[in-house]
């Protein structure tokens, strides 16, 4: 059997689980406050000063956050039973943080969860892979990176999805899309095309396409 | 896929599940504390008045401890996600405590985890299965009851194990096994067999031989 | 005797009560805070997803924080034992998103705690009452809704309201109210009347007279 | 209005009521617990030591437990906003713990909530009172005193009562009460009368009748 | 010996200390987090009514957070046994907010720690000491006011320092000085001296010397 | 300056020190608590399983409990920035379960603080100090091991001390010595010598002189 045959949280008498949480934002911070709920002592990891202090503020007291540095990964993935990567950049790929001579001085049978695999992954070793054949062994380190994840959740992902979108879905269909952009710089950053133009830079450069600003084809009435 | 697609602990803005333990000892407090500390909404079902209160008064917030009996049993269950058998009677079969009735008016895709399914499980449905085979789908609800549950994490298991026998294997060694039971009357009652005579009531009354009290066999120095 | 006869936090043993609080602002994530101190089963809705992220971060663990939605009100609302309406507009009527036949479905003897009261009340059966005569029944739901509540506690409320007024107080005494309107816009902007203009949106709009915008009004030397 | 206007809890910025519980039983724990959760500065004075400790290790942190003698009673009593009486010996009437010269030097509007008064209260000054007229005013104190106070949660109370008394309704419907009373030597410490004879000492000596222990009766088959 | 021979954390049976933190920054916030683990009570002080309700979410339960005025100040120093000054206002002289006569109310043998001493102190009495020899008594309290508090924690101070001024140091060097201002006008506002011109309105003061703004200098590619 | 520079609850963004706290009677868990309050990772070894669930129950997140052995302990002390020996054997010299060969692996100015040192202390090394002068160094390791440690907070101890005692003194003072130690056996075994015989197993073996049990020389009224 697979993996190094720990009980995360331990039990009272055996040590639990080292968890090491590569970045802070809302999946790293989750995924630190469920192993910690589970007793597993968990380290954070994110280059964010000012969101070190907020999650040192609100997590429980097992988790302790650290500065990221390479330094550091390397010095807590040797120690891990488990290592999840949540490391995420808006619109780019993930930048692979862990090596893979760190994957080489980890523990045999331990665990890399790639959450960022959508993007591309933060592991150096990790490939993509699916519910159905969710994990392989690459460096004697078990690897889970399934293609969308909350997949494996779909109830769950799927309010949370709707609770997200749900107010721009309700702006669109109560103002037009064109009110409802003026009215929401956000929603209108989102726009790729309007009437007929690429309003967005990485649809316009992707395609070697002329650029027009979300602005001017929102301030006419052509649509 | 199996399962209700729902994620224990919950999101910002979405339900988490409803996890109900049946039988508030060691095993079912560890459920209790590992499922809340997830984020779900927990219930723990005991019929100790006084094992709910110290529970009540370690067990995290989102824990409720409820006095058990079979109307409190059903209404739980039926509205469960996850529903975890701890229910353990020292030396004896467990008790089927959730009927197969029950089973049918809960949620499809909602989950059984048997622990008790070594002492012949605490659910009507259970029966064994393994751990390269672990589930099995019965009255819509899918069920986990591998024989030795332990297994699954060998290494916290094993220091477990060791760390609740050591003290006993040292003082076999240290003062010899007669000295030891005379020293540790808990120790003794666990002799099955001394200078060929049946020491232990369940053993003699299986096997229809007569019963010398291990304080008899003891005396004697002819071991 | 009104009401359902249940201590919230509940007992060892016994179920404690369900809370439901709409809207997760200040208001709100006290009452939460404070039924879940007691023991109570909560939930927090609102339709700020950022709110609830960080309500999800810092309030206890028997806390849950939902998405508000007509929905979830009513499914909610109806398994309620107590109800706090805390939701709040700026300068507006609260809107009544409980409506009679949620109350309707509710549970003969729970309660309603219409906070919004002074804003209209957030349940479309609140009616304003007093600290004499503080409750009435309606659908067979317990309504409190005295009009001022933080009357109830005139020493906390008092020495509350003076923390959040007193630097405003300072400021006008140490700069002039028209230096401490030029330096802090917050304070700016609550300026009714000014020079015998009126400077307020909403005043001018109630009374149909003229607006003189307040920036202009600080310019001029002749109040 | 009587009290003092204080909300027990505080609100950020405003200091919160410091709440004072006499005796740490089941009953001054849960009193304690639930000040706590509201926010209180909460004090339990107990003279046992060992359960002190047990107080210290499971109570919120708000909580401070104090070994209880006159001077701290005292000195705590003095300061509080609410004081709750929660003494209690098996049996017996209650001592008054708090002479009508410490209500004296209590802050005006301060209140008592004498949870003792079924066993004559711990309180001096205490009185009965009722449901419908709870309180009373004494030395400028407030008194809540009412008879039966787990009445006024009557749902919650019963289930409480029935989960307590329960196992032993069963006893008696399974075994008789001879049988049931030789099984459990708790259940025969109850029985007042059998066979026509008095069996319990407390019974006995108020009436002035001679006194056959339990046993014995028990021991007859003639009841 | 000095002090008052409190265990700040009080043990059970006997009161824990009464801590006082003045400024409720990132500095009196773990002042505070630190005196609440080993068990105090613990009240901070501040004028920042949104800091305060950020406090009040995240810290430990037996903090209490107060709108801080003078009358406070003193209230709540002349009984406390620790008073930690963490009053801290950016690029200038701590205010002293603690006037000696409060000092003289003090308790004997009660302690200040004046953490603001590097900004003269908050603490009319501080008077800067040193590592070697870190206390003096001055009317009966206990002054700790030690210069570069943190270097008595030589690692950790170093390893914060670091993650704090490593970013401006990497962009230092990946981007050259001018650029790396220019992309961060918070690192641009640090620069006091550009091409032989004073950028920084402090230093222009101090030196009677013209001001070049920053932007200005960073526009010319002289330097 | 002595020591590793090291802050044990660590900042945001660096690690927090590591402690090993030996033995989880009231002290060491006393200490574990202390250290976890402030923030440090801590770990508590005991031989007892009972005792270490309760510990587990019981105690912050960030305190792991180990089942102690030779092997453990060394593997936890190299790895320690604090080591709290807080062993403690009823009437008997603590065992010195810390050896030389292991301060040798410890890192250079981590630190050992020996409770035990009033039985003879619990790590090999360990030599009793003074409140004047603490500390000394050996191995690399500072020791702390002053005589009466509870003497430097001694108002508190007092207090403790005087909770602890005083029932008996007062059973003393209402009963006279020979009911008072009737009634309670544990007082009866504290008694040394009674009408002019030895009364103490150990004070008779320590003289040469016979015992006469003390339930004996109680029946006796020749005192």
């Amino acid at each position: 059997m697979m993996g190094r045959g720990i009980l995360l949280g331990g039990i009272p008498g055996v040590d639990p689980g080292e968890v090491v949480v590569l970045g802070g934002g809302v999946v790293g911070a989750a995924a630190a406050r469920a192993a910690a709920g589970l007793g597993a002592r968990v380290t954070v990891l994110d280059i964010d000063l000012e969101r070190l202090r907020h999650l040192a503020d609100v997590l429980p007291a097992n988790v302790t956050v650290l500065h990221s540095n390479p330094c550091e990964i390397r010095r807590k993935c040797v120690a891990a039973d488990l290592v999840v990567g949540a490391v995420h950049r808006t619109g780019a790929r993930a930048p692979a943080i862990v090596p893979r001579e760190v994957l080489r001085m980890m523990k045999a049978g331990s665990v890399v969860v790639d959450v960022a695999v959508d993007q591309g992954g933060c592991v150096e070793t990790t490939r993509p892979t699916t519910h159905s054949n969710p994990t392989f062994i690459e460096e004697g380190v078990v690897h889970y990176a399934v293609v969308n994840m909350p997949g494996a959740v779909g109830r769950t992902s799927t309010f949370g999805l709707a609770n997200a979108t749900l107010p721009y879905v309700r702006a669109l269909a109560d103002l037009g899309w064109r009110e409802a952009c003026r009215v929401d710089p956000g929603l209108a950053s989102g726009v790729n095309v309007a009437a007929g133009r690429v309003t967005h830079p990485a649809v316009a450069r992707a395609f070697g396409l002329p650029l027009t600003p979300v602005d001017e084809a929102l301030a006419n009435g052509d649509a």
